[in-house]
């Protein structure tokens, strides 16, 4: 496994092994966990090599933001690659990413406007232009993204569209716990009691699954379902709700009542870890 | 020569070609003059193949500029290509490069901000699209721009830097009239008497370069020479300027004094004609 933090070696890696090879990209912040290794063997299947971007991206942090405290364990994730048979590794610093006078940025696509984009300002630019460059510096023929940041699924796949990029945005669903919690690499935040009130957020989603599936087709009902499940402020719930939504699953706009393609999620704080969650109930997003 | 209008069918000639061999890109907007065939015989120099994109870019004019009227003489601009050997024109419509949806944008370097920044609010913002999506199409080795749009070619240069675009921006100088007025697209908008007062943009720059040349390094003073070459609202002069300026060749950030790197820039306005040129004084911008 080749691992450089030099953008023009992996750029010169990628087009060489590229010209003969099919090669699947996997762009992460590090941490990894069992999520991230399923998009590395979706990416595997998709592909004949599979290239891995380990880099905590610090522009789509808003000052206020976790960016310090994020866990940065390289070894335990380039173990964890190697044994995942990738071929090569991108481990820039930040300053290879954003040298001194970078002033350039992506300025996101409308879907980025609603929801992780009115609560955390400036998240999608940070994201789009961190994924515009590595997809520059890693010109790959499909990237995997994994379904549990699905606004930003949404977000770069529109992104790939309106800006021509030449890449197969690929969305693999979200690997979860046995008992429901969404893989994250936030959830080593949490605290053994944490951790058990984090299970009211897939609670939530499992609730406006089966209020869906049993005919509820009014978003309002749906919702409500899901603030309950959340208890905010109760002993074994949730400390606040950012968002719990059935959304439609392309636009992400507003729905009154599900049609062909809706989506619900959910963000909520526990102590002062946020964490995202989300379910397609229809439509193929 | 290969005429498209299709993306797909460009990005896939030059990914096929250029697997072999080395292709140069001139992006132009059409209306094709001397010195948009300097820059195809300077790719052709540079490189195996030329590819020239035509395409009259909606959004780099503001609503108040001359979109409707810009010349599109699509004929005769294929047959100057083709005169030039060029081997590939791409020619899209507004549809296939904004297609209903888009709302993607790449916000520009800080370069961007002075001079057409403030007289032509998101000029470069459509500017920087438009080049970014066009090199993601035309994914060539080189790219050639004219340095008459000198602000757009450092624009370009920041754009390409920031986000890893894989491409060489060569900027090929200015060619100019036998009496000094720099070839613009927009020149035909002229009258025979506009014309002749067109020559105070050049008269400005030659001023400026003489004064340099004989030792003056204060901006103000060299500044109040172009001014004065100008004739601002005299029946031999333009009607009215937008800037006259000495600038740092890099940043474009104002200067009082030159040092190692200035240029000088003009843009005025002539009847409803807005013009535009500059001249190095030192340095290599």
């Amino acid at each position: 496994m080749i691992v450089t933090f030099d953008a023009l070696a992996a750029r010169q890696w990628t087009e060489r092994v590229g010209s003969t090879r099919r090669i699947a990209f996997v762009p992460t912040m590090g941490a990894l966990h069992e999520g991230h290794l399923s998009l590395v063997r979706r990416a595997r299947e998709l592909a004949d090599d599979v290239v891995v971007s380990v880099f905590v991206n610090p522009t789509q942090f808003a000052p206020t933001e976790d960016l310090a405290r994020y866990p940065k364990p390289i070894e335990a994730d380039l173990a964890a690659l190697r044994q995942e048979g990738v071929a090569m590794v991108f481990n820039p610093s930040a300053e290879t990413i954003y040298p001194s006078g970078f002033s350039t940025y992506v300025e996101p696509p409308k879907v980025a406007a609603p929801l992780d984009g009115v609560i955390r300002p400036g998240h999608f630019r940070g994201v789009c232009t961190v994924v515009l460059k590595l997809f520059q510096i890693v010109p790959a023929s499909i990237a995997v993204f994994g379904q549990k940041d699905f606004q930003q699924s949404l977000v770069v796949k529109a992104m790939v569209r309106d800006l021509n990029i030449p890449i197969s945005i690929v969305i693999a669903e979200t690997v979860r716990e046995t008992d429901g919690l969404a893989m994250s690499s936030r959830n080593r935040y949490l605290s053994a009691a944490e951790r058990a009130r984090a299970l009211c957020l897939s609670r939530s989603l499992r609730e406006a699954r089966v209020s869906f599936d049993s005919g509820e087709r009014s978003v309002a009902a749906i919702e409500a379902a899901m603030l309950h499940e959340l208890r905010i402020g109760e002993a074994d719930g949730v400390d606040s709700v950012d968002y719990a939504v059935v959304a439609d699953g392309e636009s992400l706009e507003r729905l009154e009542e599900i049609g062909d393609s809706a989506v619900a999620l959910v963000a909520a704080r526990i102590g002062t870890t946020r964490l995202i969650d989300n379910v397609i109930l229809c439509g193929d997003c």
